[in-house]
């Protein structure tokens, strides 16, 4: 199961009960996060989740209410006692980004593995069990939305695994993926699977206009947390300006792509109160939740 | 008068109610801030004295937990709509440092005016009627502690501007900085006032191991806000190795000092409630106050 929790709701600037843009998932007790605000480390902290098993953070882009927050994050999973290597990923200019930021969090008892994002999504990361893939979305500079997965493979076929003769007590190795060799032939789990089940997915999405390819993207997910940036239809004209999406327009494409939940998240300082305007998503997509800051959910498989 | 409040009062690491190193000072509608942790644009908008006016930020040393807050402070800034330089003080290494973290946050509506200070600090700045003295103390990087000062003219002395001749009328307008000139002859305020008034100062040291220059740097202020690294005074071996400062030592200078009154900052992560350990200043010097984010006070001048 996947535990998802939103580290920062905020937009442009943080709030005084609203830190950044940043969420974090768990998977068997390892952690990635997707952006890093100011903040981030705060509310980590309050969320309780450590910092010492971070493998990944995930920047969307580089404006500093993504980003903000990396020096000190940093930091904290170094007194972790974190010493494995931590992956950073982002679109180009990442490695540029961050080592200006790294002047203020120089000595690290961790390697940095940087991975600049290229345009084929298709290709995707596998880090300590999360799938990751990614889209570059619509924003005033590069950016990207990603989807984390946790795959889940076919069940045990009981019927080809008698066909191919092998005894009962080499079932349970060989589902696990340990391949074996049994009289002199090789086997692969492959061999006594069906087809891989559907995963868990989360799809990630600020700072976006609506764009196409999104709809397909987040197709199915279960999770789909995606930026709010103006909860009112009247302010369509600066979301366009601003490269930033409506309440109305995220869950329009929450609908299209038959996902399971929304989040709204990445809110204008403007609007001290997003669920004023819920209704303005829920009327279109009725499974919304306005973000904030430590929502949390666990997300199971479905049979 | 002069209004001063802590804008984070954590050492390291933030926590969920401690933002890291910072404070503020007003006077006449000025602000300047000196450090400025991750998170002092929060605590900042909760003591609502604006962005605007901030004419300066000043860095005792370039420690994540003393900077980390500066691309979110520079944007919040450029928000809200300044457009007079803004100038940035510190030790030597300053121009590096901000440039790393300026990729995150380049396009400002002021320009940034870098001033590296050095050794020499008799050599006061004047900001915006502020003014700004500084020593180096002793902490693992070249660190300073300030004294920000205002000045205070002597009285109005009426017997000289008498024995001067001038006119009554004229008076005013001398005292107030007006040099006149009156049949032929050149007055300035200097020739109808006494000696200058004690000025109002408030030093602020972190961080660092108590050091002898520190005494007299801050001798008979109003206000000495000093790190308080660790509670215990069983901490002074580590105290001594991570060049911080324990709550004893704090009051010690400050009771050599002769200052009005003791604020502690700067409290070790690993330090929940600073409150428990008071006593382990207040023996030594009275008036001494834990100090909390948005901690504010007014500072007048006596007479």
């Amino acid at each position: 199961m996947l535990d998802i929790s939103l580290l920062g709701t905020g937009g442009m600037a943080p709030m005084p009960k609203r830190f950044l843009s940043s969420m974090i998932a768990r998977l068997n007790g390892r952690l990635i996060i997707i952006d890093c605000g100011e903040g981030t480390q705060v509310s980590l902290k309050n969320l309780g989740w450590g910092f010492k098993a971070v493998d990944a953070v995930l920047f969307t882009h580089f404006h500093a209410d993504h980003i903000s927050g990396l020096p000190g994050m940093l930091l904290a999973i170094g007194n972790s006692g974190r010493t494995e290597p931590l992956k950073l990923i982002g679109p180009k200019g990442l490695i540029y980004v961050v080592e200006g930021l790294r002047r203020i969090a120089q000595e690290l008892p961790f390697e940095i593995e940087y991975i600049e994002i290229d345009e084929k999504y298709e290709k995707a990361l596998n880090i300590s069990g999360f799938t990751i893939e990614w889209m570059f979305v619509e924003h005033s500079v590069k950016c990207a939305a990603y989807k984390i997965s946790v795959l889940r493979a076919g069940k045990f076929d009981v019927s080809k695994a008698k066909a191919l003769g092998l005894p009962r007590e080499l079932w349970g190795r060989l589902q696990k993926g340990g391949d074996i060799t049994y009289n002199g032939r090789f086997y692969t789990k492959d061999m006594v699977l069906g087809a891989a089940r559907k995963p868990i997915s989360v799809v990630f999405c600020t700072d976006s206009r609506p764009v196409e390819g999104l709809k397909g993207f987040a197709a199915g997910s279960d999770l789909f947390i995606c930026e709010g940036m103006y909860g009112e239809n009247e302010k369509l004209d600066k979301a366009k300006e601003n490269k930033h999406m409506l309440f109305s327009e995220a869950a329009e494409i929450a609908k299209q792509a038959d996902v399971c939940e929304l989040w709204l998240t990445h809110f204008s300082p403007a609007m001290n109160e997003p669920c004023e305007f819920l209704e303005n998503a829920a009327s279109i997509f009725e499974n919304t939740v306005i973000g904030y800051d430590n929502l949390t959910k666990t997300i199971i498989f479905k049979d």
